[in-house]
């Protein structure tokens, strides 16, 4: 290793140490920040992200990165440190295209729209949240155009996904869901006609927070979260945090009547969870260290949530826990019904409770409200009545309040704009991986009957969290299922399961 | 105010939020952290270190102080301006005193040793944590070699304690000892011999966490800590901490078998977070925010905890909601018998649970050590054993194991060497400020058993928290008290209150 790319580690090492204080600053405020340090919190966001700007985007860290490429030439170009150089390559450039004052605040403003975000969605109070939320977009709009993209045949959403999913483009992803969408519809419609509708009454009741709280973790533990080096806590929205892999937080969100909430929230946290952990230690505070993508990270949450957690193996063995756990509301259940409950395909409101038929369509229905108020063509006044009428053509519903509509989410409050098609890759990538999995550990399904879910972890340890973020997205699926990224397995996957749960 | 002084007060401010962060994040090593995450946490605590030293020990930030002390020349002494400019100066002419490696050091090797800590209390193992101890030692020796002090007539210990309660001395605070410890020995053994004993069984029994918890938060609440802009949780060694004056976290701990543990804890850190809460706005993030001096801190966690909690008149008042929490066990006991039980005088071997009588032999004890150890006339390897002589010679108890004794607090392992007399300044300032408290408000006892507080925290408000650090501790104390610091007051209220419950 040359003493440029030494120093350069050591500068990025730093940098990254303190981000990951940022990370906790951020996760804190989502579960035990008292209400009045919202102002606070912002300035001590919106501090850190300016000072491992600064440091990154530095002339000595171009010097730096200058010197170690050119120390770097004629190396393999699969060596970790080539790869990091090429990685520190590709956020430098995109960094240094931002002020440190656009960061600062929108840190700052992110910070502060959060607060304001749990407020207004508590009152469902739109009008109060707009201003907010519209000058998120425009500080967001400033930040792609820094980026910069493609102006005849791109698309400035071009530029903001990239920073999510190296290289994905709007295009692509509306074809993505166009492709997607008529079978999608159809489904739905052949399910909603069914006769062999599913009976919910396994999954209300009452189920008392303490009670959950410990079948969670039983649950997270058991596929194999590393609790010694994560943990689990509430908050509003659930999410995965992490500040090294050593220091995974999960949140979950508990509601007393309805058993799913938590236990899939909890699943899909820590899908996400364990990608993180599984991050190779020699990885640690450098660019290399994590999930690669917010698509391949996604990929991770949905299988352990759905192939896994919603899987008839799994069921069968978890059941006999959930009735240990409550054993007055599950005395006469089955796993089967517990097996149909779970997967329940009905229109509803909320995103991150929609089953897996329906999901896709609300990423779809946020992807084009995204695409339309960057592009202004749709104005922030009229965001809720233009959510709802989508809503209503998509699923077939409206939503009464904001709180169930446009104001459902963190997300946009805090600046993750142009993301949410991750979402609907994960899925994809899911399916794709679980196949190839499929493929090596053909008895899967006893394995889980039998609670065991250390091959499969293994499994995705070598071929997906192994490689930390040292490979592109595409190159991790290609090496991982030696194929590119199809819809194929998703589409099969839809198609069989639900075909058998509803006789459709 | 000139521009050198905004562009000054602007980077102080970003050093200072970012110290918040860096608070957060030692919160959170003591609350909430997984244990795995012990190194990465030291890297977090190590980067932030370095970030807010070198921005604040900058030729940027000594230019600019330079410039704005010339632009206020001639204007009044009293401005918040002027003594901001003279605290920084103060603090900019000590830290720069200390290169940035070895407060990078201090803070890695804390975090570590911190973490270590945990385990060797918990397995009693003082020869695995001495290594660390000594480093520790040896680079808090550095940093007082780096601030200087008198070599001929000071001592080691100078250097050190003025960073916690700015110019006091090694010499006078062997003096102020010496001449409480006489009184002190002789009251305890009045005690000891006296026919009048105390009946401990009011606070010993069965108490659930949950039940406790319910009850300090009312406690907490009701004196008048600000929970909009607080919070409580658990910790192994109780402490509060602020990152602003919007986000004060009090920790407790629990003990199911003993009640007084966790409520007068939950006092003691309140009374620190109220002060900080008290802390005016218009000091936010500068460093002219917050509590001035480790004395004066303790004085107003001890005020809460001691002359307020473990009063009569507060015992009277609060016993029904503890009745009421815990009705089986109080249903024949009396406030008064509760009064006398948290009054226990008895040797123990924690400090933090000790009683108020035996409290300053403990901080007597530690301070001859720490001195010991600093002049290199106690060896790290006969520093239990020389503990327990101690222990016997002052409280006439030896600890059975080094968890109950040189273990027993986390202090030394992060750092925190040469401040433990401030918890006798703070017991002597506590009694002091109440005296002064009482010539204006001579109906305290009947407004404490009404549950009325907001007086007394008023009184406070404007005459300690609302100075923040503006003053010298030793002003805040003329300020408020009409009178330099005298153990007068300590030595009346002890006297009169342990004559009274022990009949001595």
């Amino acid at each position: 290793m040359s003493d440029n790319l030494a120093t350069l580690k050591t500068r990025m090492a730093k940098m990254i140490r303190i981000g990951q204080a940022a990370g906790l600053v951020g996760w804190d405020q989502e579960t035990y920040m008292p209400p009045g340090a919202a102002n606070a919190r912002a300035e001590q966001s919106a501090a850190l992200s300016e000072v491992t700007h600064e440091l990154f985007v530095s002339d000595e860290t171009g010097n730096l990165l200058a010197k170690a490429e050119a120390d770097a030439v004629g190396m393999d170009d699969d060596l970790d440190d080539v790869r990091m150089l090429k990685k520190l390559r590709r956020d430098f450039d995109l960094q240094t295209k931002l002020p440190t004052e656009l960061v600062t605040e929108m840190a700052r403003h992110g910070s502060l729209t959060q607060e304001l975000w749990k407020k207004s969605r508590a009152n469902n109070d739109y009008v109060g949240f707009r201003p907010a939320l519209e000058k998120m977009f425009d500080l967001t709009r400033q930040k792609a155009e820094c980026y910069g993209y493609d102006k005849v045949n791109g698309h400035i959403y071009d530029a903001l996904i990239n920073e999510y999913e190296t290289g994905a483009k709007q295009k692509e992803i509306a074809v993505m869901f166009a492709n997607m969408k008529p079978g999608l519809v159809e489904l739905l419609r052949k399910i909603t006609e069914s006769k062999n509708q599913v009976d919910e009454a396994p999954i209300h009741g009452d189920f008392s927070v303490a009670k959950q709280r410990e079948l969670t973790l039983k649950a997270v533990k058991a596929i194999g979260f590393d609790l010694s080096r994560g943990r689990q806590d509430e908050a509003a929205h659930p999410f995965c945090a992490n500040f090294s892999r050593d220091d995974v937080r999960l949140t979950t969100r508990y509601d007393e009547k309805f058993l799913q909430q938590a236990l899939y929230a909890s699943l899909h946290e820590a899908g996400h969870g364990m990608y993180e952990q599984g991050s190779p230690e020699r990885f640690e505070a450098s660019v290399l260290a994590g999930g690669v993508s917010l698509g391949v990270h996604e990929s991770q949450s949905r299988m352990w949530e759905n192939l896994v957690g919603r899987s008839r193996p799994f069921v069968e063995w978890f059941f006999p826990t959930i009735k240990e756990t409550f054993p007055d509301k599950f005395a006469t259940e089955t796993p089967e019904r517990f097996y149909r409950a779970v997967n329940t395909v009905k229109p509803s409101f909320i995103r991150v409770e929609a089953d897996e038929v329906t999901y896709n369509l609300h990423v779809l229905l946020r992807f084009e409200l995204e695409c339309a108020l960057l592009e202004g063509s749709l104005s922030f006044n009229d965001l809720p009545e233009t959510w709802n009428a989508k809503m209503q053509e998509y699923l077939g519903i409206t939503p009464a309040t904001d709180a169930e509509g446009c104001l459902q989410d963190v997300h946009w409050s805090f600046g993750l704009i142009g993301y949410f098609p991750t979402y609907s890759l994960g899925n994809l990538i899911s399916t794709q991986l679980f196949a190839s999995v499929r493929r090596t550990l053909p008895d899967l399904d006893e394995q889980f009957r039998r609670g065991e879910f250390a091959p499969l972890l293994n499994w995705l340890r070598e071929n997906v969290h192994g490689y930390g973020s040292k490979y592109l997205p595409e190159e991790v699926i290609l090496k991982a299922t030696g194929e590119k990224l199809t819809s194929r397995y998703y589409v099969d996957y839809m198609t069989q399961k639900y075909g058998d749960i509803y006789g459709v």
